[in-house]
This record gives C-alpha cells, structure tokens and sequence, in this order.
C-alpha cells in the first residue's frame, strides 16, 4: 500500500475515473469520492430510458474497476464542500478527508435556465435513476393510454415531449419512436400507433446545433423520417404534469416532459470558489484552480481552454483528457519535473439517431447513415468500461436489432435502501 | 379478436400465466390482471437479489408474452375485491371487469404469523422491488462497514441473517456467500473476510424440512463449507433494525434481516370468500370454488389437493398444473363436454445451495452435488419464459461462473413512476 502522498479525486465521471485509473500503481495514494458505486457510461443512458438496455450494462462498479490496485481507495458519499486552504473535502456525513492534491471532477446537474420550478414537473435524463424513473414512466403511461375510455386524456398520455435537440435529446427521441414503433402493434392492440406523438422542442433553430449544418439537417430528416415532429426556435416559458407552454405559444398537453435542454455544473463549484466563470471553475493551462493551490479541476466542473484559448464543451472527451493531463502532472511534480501545458486534441464529435442512423464529424469528415452508425457503435463499444460489458452489450444489440425488440421492460417500483 | 365469453384471470403469477396461455387463441375473450405489467420468474429472484442476475432477465413482459395472441388481453392493476354473486372483479382504480368465468390466481404474500410489525424492520425477497432493495441494502451495508471505525459497528454491518431455511432462504445464503467471497478480498481491502456472518435461522430442526433428512443434511453442510452458519430450531421472538432475537435465546446483533420464513395467501382470498381453510379458497376436485358458481382457484390461493386428499404445497408446479387444468375444463365446458377431476403429478422439487451444489427429489430419486445442480440448470432454463431469456441467461451464467464474477453491483435508487 502506497502511503505518503494523497490524492483525493472528488467524483467517478469521465474525468475522475481516467485521472483514478492514470494514477494506479504509482506512489501516490488515491481516494476516489462519489456519491454513488459505480461510474456511469453516460453516452449510453438512454438505452436504458428506452428499453434497449439493462442498468448493470452502462455502470461499472468503482470497486470492480479499481479491484487489482492497491493504492486506490473508493469512498461512496457526497461531498458537501471543498476547504482549498484547509486542503479538506467534506462529505455530507460529517466525515473529511485530507489532502495533499485535489482533483475536482464534480461534473454537471440539469439546467433549468434560472427556472428551478421545472424540476419538480419535468423528467430528467442525466442519472441512472432518472433513466429507470423515465423508462418506467413511458410504460405506465402506455399502459394508461391503453385503459383511457377518454380520448382527450388517451393523446395526453401518448404525447412525449423531448425539451432539448441536442445529442442526448435526439438519440432519446430516436430510440423512443423506435420502441413504439416495434411495440405497439402487436403488444397494445388498444392503442392506434398513429395516435402517438414524439416532439422535440429545441430553442436554437436547428436541432444538434453543435454539429455542422449539413448535419443538422441530417438529423433532423432522419427524425421526421421516424415520426418525431421537430420544432426549432422553440424555448419553454411554462411547464407543469399536463402540458407544456413555449414562449413562441405553442402549447402541448403531454404527461411527458423529457428535459434535456443543457447542463451547468454541479453547485459544489459555486461553495468552493467565488472566482468561477460561469459556475465552472478557473484553471490555468495545468487545470490548476487559479488562486488555490493544490487543486485542480477538470471536466464539466472546470472552464479548461484549448490551445486557441476557447473554452471546451462540457463531453466527455475534454473531462478524459484532462483527467489524464492532471495525473501525469501531479505524478511528474512529484518527481520534480515540468510538464508541457495541457492542450486538447479534438477528436470528434458523434450522434446517433437510431438503429443504423447516425451523424459525426472526425476532422475534417463529416459522416452521417449507417457509415455513421458504425463509427458510432465502434468507438461507444471502446469506450465501454469493461471487456465484459463491451462483449456483453454488443452481443445483447446484435439480437436485439436483429429480432426487432426491446427487452427491459418491467416497471419496476424499487425501494430506496436504508442501510 | 374473440366476442362472447368472458375469463378473468387474476394474477400473472405461474398459475394464471398458464392459464391464460392455454387459453390463448381458444374461442374465448380473456383479461389477465396483474399488478405489475410483467411475469416475474420467483425462482431466481435470489440471483438478482445476490447480484448475478439483471431484473429483466427474470421478468418477462406479460405483453410480449401474449404478443401474438389476439384474444388475450392485458390489464395491469391492483384486484381489490370479487364479487362472486355480480361477476365482477373491482379494481383499486375505481373500475371493474365482468366475467363469465374467473379464474383467482392471486398468490401469496410474506408470512409474519402474526407479527406483522415485523414487516416493518425486516427485507423481503417475494417481489422484483424486494429483491433491488435487498441487493442495494446489502451492497449500502458493504460500503458503511468499509468506512468504520467502529469494531461493534463494523460487525453489524457485516452480519447477515437469514430467518427461513426453506429453499428461498438457502439458496439465497448461499449465493450471499459466494458473492462475499467472490467480491470482498478483492474490491474491500478495508474488510477482513473473516468479520463477515452469514447466519441462517430455521425453526424447525432441520433446513429443507420439505425435503428428505438425508439431503437436508447435505444442504447444511454444503452451506457450512461454505462459510453459512445454520441455526435450527430457532424461532424468531423479536426483531429490529438492529438486531434479532430468538424464543430460544439467541441475540444477533445485525442490520440485515431477510424474511423467508414462509407465505400465506393474498389477502383478496379473506375479502372474497368466507369459506375458506387456512385463508386459502376451498375447492372441490374441478378445483371450482365452493359455494360460488364460475368462479376457479388455484395455485398458492386455492387449497387444491392431489388423489389422496392431500392439500398441495404452495410452489409452482401445482400452480402451473392447475392453470392449465381449468383452462381446459372451461374450454370443455364451453362445448358442453365433461372433463375427469384435476389430478397432481408430482415431478419433483429441487434447491440450489450454491455453483455446482443443488438437492433434488424426483420421485424415488435423490440427487446432491453437481449432478443435482445440473439437473436444476435444465429444469430452471426449460421454465424460464421466453426464449432469448433463456439463451440470455445461461450465456451470462456460464460467463460468470467461469470468471467468478457478480457484474450487477450498481447500488441504484430509483424514485417510483408517477404517470
């Protein structure tokens, strides 16, 4: 067991587990914080809204990933604050932990543009519980629709309406037209499929806005081509359980409401350091905290720059990046080295729209159809933790597109543990 | 789509499941009501509560079970009354369905003889919710003895017990095992393997008591070698969520407490019928409820005997036998032909005690060891429903077996569907 060194990692996102795995086997002793067991595969989450996917499949356990190093410790918990001066993190049950560095990876949270009511009405897509909560719900909503006698509350409950037409709310929209198309005509013969309406909202005027436009475009067709209405130009001004108000005055009555119109970081950032810009941490070109010393912060949580000095998107390729950057940083100021500044390397971008559709762009290329899908399946298997995940979940979409079906679909209602 | 007469089949369970699919596609209009919208395999519920199986993959979505079957329809809701005299079965939901026949296939539920505040204090492992919530408790209770300090503590958290020891309770405390086993030494460094109990409590003198002597003894000394202690003649006075206590004086200091110490029919029987044995519906030899005209029970809720008068157990092989048996006589009956009396054939019961140990009675043989564990593999892969389940779930068994893993460890919460 290493000792000396500490390295506290607060948060198993992207970011936090490459940092955690760079840092494995070598003199340091790592404590890696979450509020929960497992890291979780993002990209993949709305499989799990939609039916393709079990949990299991998108969260490898911290404690498995990390089981053969010595030097890694795993603390589930929540982290409540960060004492930069100190050099201590706080967890909610009253506990710390001490540091010599601190690696902040807290990542993101929902964002609902200053209106915080809309939490309480709207599903969200950004956690595995929110994913399980939304799979259940658009089967119970089937369900209802198959028993109402009333057709105005029939359409309501058959009415999903996707906020958001980025990534996350286009492979959503994408995989749910998808279950309700090979669901419902043989397993709800009460329901009329033509009855069911799909809407993406999105507030910039075209879908997958930062993709190129051609790309755009793309989505956009292959969408409608599934039976998904896109409306652009489209901001929320109302939401509530039944329906759902634009400020252009469309109006929607729908029972669902998918919020996946952005994320901001975590709050955690706003009570460590009052010198942020745009809630994501200040960092030098070693990701260190400007103003505190010993920290660092990567991913969502930290407004890191390429070499042009434009700050990076909040995806996982920056957070993997700068995960890795800052291990190799603090294992070489260890040794008393330097280390070049931290400088980002593009490798592209990737959406998919549903089975055999999809949009990227790689340099240079742009890809879109089943070109793109393939690209797309091949680097979200690579990304996969876990060799038997990647096999697993490969073996598990080859039959499952093959035969046409979706298979998680119990509603299940879980309590929460109490330990 | 089939007019005309009417079955309601109340419960999705084994019984009423084969009822209706030995209806299906039959010159009758059948509901299976269900409270959940899938037929949940019990059988291996301990493997998802024990973290080798996903929910889905012992969870068959009753739709897609009767995809294909047009006169078959679904309706998931909770049966809160039958009214025997009117033909009707009344949903919690305010609505109610008519019948011709009906068919109560309503289960069972925990048994508490009587003690029913023990519900409060104790996990059951009875439904798919119970078995998440029991898989996160033991998971939660892994990462809390992980992080104290305390050496009382630490070993409350790290105490399992287990009152029942029928096949649910042992085959349950030995996949515990194996799953401590397997994960501790190397994922729980800060865990000596050594501070963890496994304790099963039996009130009668022996586990298995169903079984004969001989493999009750194998049973137990499978789950020795295994690490399990096995505690007989010990009924549980008190319990709480700190400990649990014994009319003979045992006091085990625990946070885990699983209650598998028996069943007793769902409280629909007492709401229905007055003329009930031991709260299960009194049925002549067609198994038709005495006293009601068209109304049939079976399974857990019906005390339905074999030729020599006995009452069958409440397991699923006569559940199934008897689904399909009234099926039948109310197919007959239609066409206006007699059917003979409803006769058991009892094909044997087995319970797995861990990898590659089972017992097993068929009829005058015995079997232990790895030729009974065999033996259960075929038996619990042939009545698994669906067939990519089946291929599903032996493909991941044998992965894991062979690489002695636990792959679903996501300690998940979930919040509960509101449609």
């Amino acid at each position: 067991m290493a000792e000396g060194h500490r390295v506290v990692v607060v948060g198993a996102g992207f970011g936090g587990l490459q940092c955690a795995r760079e840092l494995r086997d070598e003199p340091v002793q790592v404590t890696l914080v979450d509020r929960h067991n497992y890291h979780l595969f993002t990209p993949l989450l709305y499989q799990v809204a939609s039916c393709l996917l079990n949990p299991s499949e998108v969260a490898a356990p911290l404690r498995k990933v990390f089981r053969s190093a010595r030097n890694v410790r795993i603390r589930v918990g929540e982290v409540q604050s960060i004492d930069l001066a100190e050099r201590r993190v706080h967890l909610a049950d009253g506990t710390h932990l001490e540091y010599d560095d601190v690696v902040i990876a807290a990542g993101s949270t929902a964002n609902y543009f200053g209106n915080d009511d809309l939490a309480r009405d709207v599903l969200g897509l950004k956690d595995l519980g929110q994913a399980i909560e939304l799979r259940n719900h658009v089967l119970a909503c089937l369900e209802s629709a198959a028993l109402s006698e009333d057709d105005e509350d029939r359409r309501c409950h058959l009415t999903f309406c996707i906020v958001g037409g980025g990534p996350t709310g286009v492979e959503y929209a994408g995989a749910l037209a998808e279950l309700v198309r090979l669901v419902l005509p043989d397993e709800y013969p009460e329901i009329d499929p033509a009855a069911v309406r799909i809407v993406v909202l999105e507030g910039a005027d075209r879908v997958l806005p930062a993709f190129p436009p051609g790309l755009s475009n793309y989505g956009q067709r292959e969408l409608e081509r599934r039976g998904v209405e896109v409306h652009t130009n489209q901001l929320v001004a109302k939401a509530s359980k039944t329906h759902v108000e634009t400020r252009a005055g469309m109006h929607i009555d729908t029972r669902t409401i998918v919020w996946t119109a952005g994320v901001r970081p975590t709050d955690l950032v706003a009570t460590v350091a009052p010198q942020v810009a745009e809630n994501r941490f200040d960092v030098d070109d070693h990701l260190r905290v400007n103003g505190a010393a010993h920290a660092y912060a990567i991913g969502d949580a930290a407004a890191g720059r390429d070499h042009h000095g434009k700050v990076l998107p909040m995806l996982s390729p920056p957070a993997m990046q700068e995960g890795r950057f800052v291990a190799r940083h603090i294992l070489a100021s260890r040794r008393g080295r330097d280390t070049r500044a931290f400088r980002y390397h593009d490798k592209g971008t990737l959406a998919t729209i549903g089975r055999t559709a999809a949009v990227g762009v790689v340099g240079p290329l742009q890809f879109t159809g089943f070109l793109g899908w393939l690209v797309w399946l091949a680097v979200h298997l690579y990304y996969l933790i876990g060799f038997e995940n990647r096999v697993r979940v490969l073996m598990r979409w080859a039959w499952y597109y093959v035969r046409y079906d979706r298979p998680v679909r119990a509603l299940i209602d879980a309590r929460s543990p109490q330990p």
